[in-house]
């Protein structure tokens, strides 16, 4: 069995953490200075572990395997939310190296090959998942033209150009190289840490579905606008989210999430009646069906208050992605690692955050593991993983991928 | 009796809604270059109507009768909303222009006078009702230095100076020349439009309470984060409104009215659950018996989702001012006058909205006078009044200042 180096795994991930170093955690936006000389670092890490490494035309790092025998293909992202963890993300790709490292040193891996890859901007600074969509043939060159960034409005292109990535070829996927696709993560959430599991082997990425609500009401004076005659689109708004907090939780899944990031009201003055207000409402589940159910129940409701209010109320929707089913048999070599590392102390659970697996997943068979999150925080420079769990989480994982590279021929 | 000339009226306030035209309302900001025209341009038509005229060093505009007699001070303002109509604050200021011509045209008023002024600022562009509030002593230079306009974040004392007003005296109050305030206005509200009524005669100008709801949760992510787990801010404070709103109706005076005017979800991203929230709640009744109740209700239901909700509210107080009786001797006047030119078509009425009469009243006896709103609509370019009903109020006003005058001797 190949056998990791927990020193060497967690001095990379403490290296990779001086990259745009902040507080405990790290700001490194995709393509700032510090994120590119990060990429730069870890290709070289790649080409020290024996890979084929390279960086391509949008920014992905890609190491490439010279084993002849059956191939995986890991991955995750190396980028970071604006001041946040230091393991969103970098654990994932530091894992992937060093299970091509323990494979490279354990004879009996020989002929056995593990491609390793940081894919471009899963955290979304210029778009969504650009670098593993881009992999799949998810992403056209148009796309890139019309990228910016979301918080200074750089153009996608000028930043690869600045980064010296323009004029690089992409990087697309060869299906037939790859039994599959791991990618390893820490949970976001508290599952794990609150039950005192170790091991989250993760059965879908939840789709999201996500809506605009808007209300059409009429702007008047706070002051001389009587109750009885006011059209108040901030009001009516606020009567259709309590609807929904009311009916979702009868028509929710057991793990079904919802949540209403922002509410605006306009003009948003204190004596002012709005005229119009919206709302960026989203829900989640890995169940087709329940999202269903909650999809219906919410035009429902918009229509209930359309015939029993005084505002008009509509909703756009805005992505309905489609919820990613890992593999059973790669779900099951995870748990029967853990079973070796720390027996009854794996569960099996839904992703509730995107993830560039749900990418690769439309390629070729996928799995995703989960490691603890201290106290559930995610997206915040507080995040944080014991080192305990981060070396027994890199066993589990390159465990398993060893034997489902054994169990599997490629594609 | 002093009888206004209609033309020279109307002519007026279609001359004055020139400077800053904007569709058929005005765009004329305080202090903006069309406004300090507009005070130029108002402080003329004074003159030439035999008042002794300046502009003082807050901008207010001032016209000083030199009669001998009581007089009787008649205000508004001259500055617009952003985009905003054309007679909310010119019909009061032409109201008494066209009075104090009247005046000085009829034989049988001689030796009574009035004074008018265009108030600076009403419309809170720097602060609130800053001119009627420095003429009156409840304005001090403090005051003044702090005061930014609330768009451009230009100080007061630097727009002051390019308008040519800085190191103007302020005018102030001399209350013994006054037998008390009249003031004319729209009425921003739809009550004597949708009856057909002419004249409304205002009762008292309400108070209005302001406040900030603060709610304290905790940001995580919208996806990993449980439904039971979660500490919502933003649905904590939807819950919040929603209970305000089923409870406010059973409390509330037959005129109250309550507004939620902002809501803030902090940070505001779709996949976020809001760590903070915040609204701008108010609410205004001419009774402060039922603004004691609601302000009690209001901090009960907070009490009370502190006690079964998982976030924390708090409610911050940022003004409480005080009802403003109108002077119950004046509104007999508007009425008997209302009686002699519309018969059976006023009626007495509170106002919703904050006026200049408010401060005035603080140092004298006030009335207002208002005329219908097409439509009810305020704060909007398509704000608009007949001009057969313009003229009417104009004459109704007229008659009843010059009856107040007769009747009631200088304080």
């Amino acid at each position: 069995m190949p056998t990791i180096n927990p020193d060497r795994l967690l001095r990379d991930l403490r290296e990779l953490a001086t990259f745009g170093a902040y507080k405990t955690g790290v700001h490194r936006p995709s393509l700032s200075a510090e994120d590119v000389a990060a990429r730069h670092w870890f290709a070289e890490r790649l080409s020290e572990a024996g890979l084929d490494a390279r960086i391509d035309g949008i920014g992905n790092v890609i190491g490439y395997s010279r084993a002849q025998g059956p191939k995986m293909l890991i991955g995750s992202h190396i980028e970071s939310q604006n001041y946040a963890g230091w393991l969103d993300g970098p654990l994932g790709i530091v894992y992937g190296l060093e299970t091509a490292r323990a494979f490279r040193e354990d004879p009996a891996a020989a002929g056995l090959g593990v491609d390793v890859a940081a894919w471009f901007d899963e955290e979304g600074h210029f778009g969504s998942f650009l670098g593993s969509r881009s992999f799949v043939g998810l992403l056209s060159e148009e796309d890139i033209d019309r990228a910016r960034n979301r918080y200074d409005n750089t153009p996608l292109r000028e930043a690869l150009e600045r980064a010296g990535f323009a004029g690089r070829p992409r990087e697309t996927v060869r299906p037939e190289r790859y039994c599959g696709y791991f990618e390893a993560h820490i949970e976001q959430g508290d599952t794990l840490d609150s039950t005192g599991l170790k091991i989250g082997v993760v059965t879908a990425i939840v789709a999201i579905w996500q809506y605009r609500i808007i209300v059409e009401g009429e702007q008047n004076h706070a002051g001389t606008t009587s109750m009885a005659r006011r059209r108040d689109a901030g009001l009516a708004l606020v009567r259709l989210l309590s609807a929904i907090d009311r009916r979702f939780p009868e028509l929710a899944g057991p793990r079904s999430v919802w949540t209403t990031g922002r509410i605006t009201l306009d003009p948003g003055a204190p004596s002012i009646i709005p005229g119009r207000a919206e709302a960026l409402f989203q829900f989640r589940d890995a169940d087709t069906a329940v999202l269903e159910r909650l999809h219906a129940e919410l035009f429902r409701l918009v229509e209930e208050a359309n015939t029993t209010g005084r505002c008009t109320l509509s909703v756009e929707v805005m992505s309905q992605s489609i919820p990613a089913l890992m593999d059973e048999a790669f779900q099951q070599a995870i748990e029967a690692a853990a079973a070796r590392h720390c027996p009854g102390r794996a569960m099996r659970m839904p992703s509730g955050a995107g993830h560039d697996a749900q990418y690769l997943a439309r390629r070729m068979p996928a799995a995703m593991l989960f490691v603890p999150s201290i106290g559930g925080i995610s997206h915040h420079w507080t995040e944080n993983t014991s080192d305990e769990d981060i070396v027994l989480g890199c066993q589990v994982f390159c465990d398993a991928v060893a034997h489902a590279l054994r169990a599997r021929p490629p594609a």
